[in-house]
């Protein structure tokens, strides 16, 4: 007997008759001869709503607490849907991330699963019941408190189940049906994927894809849990993330999908005196602020000793990382941090660059005749990312796009409020 | 260093404002010196805006899913009220009923506490913290599942800590300031009492008295909890119950109040055969049906050989029993049975009845000069009741408060909102 996770998001359950309408995918899954464990995110506005109200009693509110408060939504839609599968026919059990046996760090706000041991999960199934989980939470091994997982938290507790489950599937319901070639709200012809490799699934994520949560991506790979993209809006399949570039033979590797990422901005601290350690003290100033840094580039030092430092990071993170900098200009002696958050980048994914000499090429004369400039330009084994305006992202995602020519024949279907 | 419990209601925490009032009394409380455990219900709508979502979903929601969904709103507010105590310079943890150690049967909807064991609130108050726990619910013994605890089980709640901490005091918070000596919205001279003896005010209670939950006085007269009745908008000291009748001396036994009940509706089934094991039959059936009986009366029989039967019971309860009793009226071949639902009930409590000849006499007599009829009469040691028509309980309650000089001479306060 197959067993099936999925996972759905807060659109997906943002009003009583979604969630009914989430309940007879459930339903129909588990009459199809199925074990079915479900995890659900938080109904559509609720979190927004706690955050809100938890602001209006305190406006830095302590961590510990802010998980308690949080998590409550996911009880609420996870009861909820238990409730809707029995009115249709089925029985269901819901349970808690501390319940489902998700055992995690301390860390309030962002831990991280340390293990799941789903015991009264599997006990639902052995009994007939679904079992529904809620997403994002767990409980501390230390403090025994509850923890929310941060960013991506349902994607990582419905893949992380998933392994300890040795599920066959773990299906990832939002408003996009699949994984495209890139964007089809940019590029008209983009073509939706069958299958997609685990490590262009993480560079893809990594690139500004918002399908999938990186983390989630990096759990499904280390554990070998496929992962199905699907729309809780129509039944057409999905793209499945599953296998290993290792896998595919060296003549099939593709160019896979070109994806873009508008949430960055870059940091230049210019005159810095050409010595070692300078570099070494500005990226040890914004990692101390827990910042995290993309892309790098530093200058060949001018006439006068001295050179210009340039690096990408998040939008949310930039005014931070720039007071933090401008705290050591006297100390390293530098001249001046610029900040500019009008840049994009673009990305160029496929297992296929491995074998194939000259898609960098390719790449950079698509964008020359574009008309579109490259700022800097980051590379790892199947990917090629550049910094550019971020203005010119729409025309530099379809240069790419035609230039490998990833277009299908079938004009791409887009759903209203997709994206996520 | 003392020990005090607080308990909140939903009206004192309906909104972000009073959250943070409530959070100056608890931080108050604190920094006289105090222990404080706080035992919050869910903010003012948030028990039926989730009922409403579970009827959308499901019109006959399963037990264990509803103890799931409910839940949530005690969470959520006692989270919010920790994190409002943050803001004002003092630290808390909320906990659920579950993590607080708050063990139950398995009944989903009516669990009843079976044991408290609060380690981790201890730690919490030992580490300085004030600890909030979710009222209403616990965690099922057997099955592990969560639990709610049915009517008055914030107030349960609160009064079971208190036993288990040994706390100095319960303090019960609403929009009432104490026990009166009738409801002060019908009689203008109604005096607040000082003091109030667990049994009388079990007889209160039962008696209609919505202030405090049979239950909870149950528990606190087992254990010694005093219990205080407090208004969360004002800090007049309230009213509380301790102490039992018996450590009363005979001449200072005092009748304490009038209380009226208008919950209640009337069944009489007439014409029933006079023969032994006909009246246990009704009874049985009534009772296999799970509602309670309160006040009883059976006619002596006529020349015919038959009776009527007659009791009251909660009007909630009344088309059930009705449609239960129709089921066995050939079998026992009664009849009719007709069914009044403008029927109130008025009782008189107080120890000093045991002591006082002619207490009775005066409770009818006074009745009698207000043109009031007695329909059915039920007395314990402490208390006599009577079921009265409804449209006469005003009058009932003021003759009788008269007859007995209970009034003070102030006038009463009434807040806005009074009588939960």
């Amino acid at each position: 007997m197959a067993l099936v996770v999925q996972k759905y998001g807060g659109s997906s359950l943002e009003s009583a008759d979604r969630i009914k309408r989430v309940a007879e995918r459930i339903v129909a899954t588990k009459k199809a001869g199925n074990h079915v464990v479900v995890v659900c995110s938080a109904m559509g506005d609720t979190t927004d709503e706690l955050l809100d109200l938890a602001e209006q009693v305190n406006p830095v509110p302590p961590e510990r607490e802010m998980d308690m408060l949080l998590t409550a939504g996911e009880r609420i839609s996870n009861a909820l849907v238990a409730m809707a599968i029995s009115a249709q026919g089925a029985e269901a059990w819901s349970f808690t991330g501390s319940q489902a046996g998700v055992v995690t760090t301390a860390v309030h706000g962002n831990a991280r699963i340390i293990d799941v041991t789903p015991s009264r999960v599997t006990d639902a199934l052995e009994q007939g019941y679904v079992a529904l989980v809620a997403g994002f939470q767990g409980v501390s091994q230390d403090t025994k408190d509850i923890t929310t997982l941060g960013r991506g938290g349902s994607d990582t507790t419905a893949v992380a189940l998933a392994a300890a489950l040795n599920a066959d599937v773990c299906e990832i319901y939002s408003d996009v049906d699949g994984v495209y070639t890139a964007d089809p709200r940019i590029v008209g012809n983009a073509r939706k994927l069958d299958t997609v490799p685990y490590e262009e699934m993480l560079e893809l994520a990594a690139s500004g894809s918002k399908i999938l949560h990186l983390r989630s991506v990096e759990y499904a790979r280390r554990y070998g849990v496929p992962i199905s993209v699907r729309s809780s809006y129509s039944d057409k399949p999905g793209t499945t993330v599953t296998g290993s570039i290792e896998e595919i033979p060296v003549e099939q590797a593709l160019i896979t999908g070109v994806a873009h990422d508008r949430s960055e901005a870059k940091i230049t601290i210019t005159g810095v005196p050409d010595h070692a350690g300078a570099a070494a003290r500005i990226f040890r100033t914004v990692a101390d602020a827990e910042i995290d840094i993309d892309m790098v580039l530093q200058n060949i030092s001018n006439t006068a000793g001295r050179t210009d430092i340039t690096f990408t990071l998040s939008k949310a993170n930039g005014p931070k990382a720039v007071s933090e900098l401008e705290k050591i200009k006297t100390e390293l002696d530098f001249s001046a941090v610029l900040y500019d958050d009008h840049v994009g980048k673009v990305s160029l994914v496929g297992a296929g660059m491995r074998s194939h000499p000259g898609v960098t090429a390719s790449f950079c004369e698509a964008l020359a005749k574009a008309g579109v400039n490259i700022e800097i330009i980051n590379t790892s084994e199947i990917r090629i990312s550049v910094l550019i305006r971020d203005a010119q992202l729409d025309d530099a995602v379809r240069a790419i796009h035609e230039a490998f020519e990833l277009g299908g024949d079938e004009e791409a279907v887009v759903y209203a409020g997709s994206g996520r």
